[in-house]
């Protein structure tokens, strides 16, 4: 089951599990995904035609993905986990090789989320202003969290 | 149904709708449930019995309490929108009172996230120091998220 399919109580108590997946780097897909989701509210109720038809489907698509990296993390994670079982260094490197490459994505993503967020916070309707800046603020915890994932793997590929 | 029963994606359609629930208020309450949940799975893999002990009950319980202001949030905003729409001062005082109070104790909650977090940094297994800077992250944002609840009502207050 994709995380998106999962009751928020029920992802939680995964997260909370011993289990190492679902981990740091799903959890900064999914508040990439929730900034983009609350980007998109404000444009929803915002009247200026041109913020919204510049925007909308890009919001759309911006969620779409970063819920499918919070899945890639998973996966990328759990293949790092049986290769370091396996002992094949061309393995591992290949496996923390690509878990470098979903949390690199998610920071890209979220980045781009950032900008968005910025642009419905200055012409975004007023009354909504605090999810505007919501979004600035997770959109910013999102990139750093990727950043932290991205780090850890990067140091572990230099240990190898 | 609460949010804690919504599947990720529903909840994600609905906060990026044009209703005004859930918002940012309830956001910044699941990103401290979503750090607490990082904190308990780091105290989870850490060999570190006191660690445990002190810690494992705390976190459990402010996951809990945080999805419940997630909701509680969604019902006071709803109540700010209908005490408007009534034009009763006395009704839109009070929704406005309240719908203070609940981003301030989401913002105290997720202060208590942030140190349990700084300490599982400090003192967790370094095999998941990023899922623990993760979670430190994301209770900042939570905390600064909820002062942007705080205020925004806080002004509405004043223009009454």
């Amino acid at each position: 089951m994709g995380i998106k399919d999962k009751k928020i109580e029920n992802f939680l108590e995964e997260l909370s599990s011993k289990s190492p997946t679902p981990g740091g780097g799903a959890v900064a897909a999914l508040s990439g995904a929730m900034a983009v989701s609350l980007v998109e509210m404000v444009i929803n109720i915002t009247k200026d035609g041109e913020l919204r038809a510049k925007n909308l489907n890009k919001v759309r698509k911006l969620r779409t993905e970063l819920l499918k990296l919070a899945d890639e993390d998973v996966s990328a994670f759990d293949e790092v986990m049986a290769a370091y079982r396996s002992k094949s260094k061309t393995r591992i490197k290949k496996a923390l090789g690509y878990a470098t490459e979903v949390p690199e994505k998610t920071k890209a993503l979220s980045g781009e989320v950032e900008k968005l967020a910025d642009e419905v916070v200055e012409h975004g309707n007023k009354n909504a202003v605090s999810d505007a800046r919501t979004a600035v603020l997770l959109s910013k915890a999102a990139q750093a969290s990727a950043e932290e994932n991205i780090k850890i793997n990067k140091q572990a590929l230099k240990k190898l």
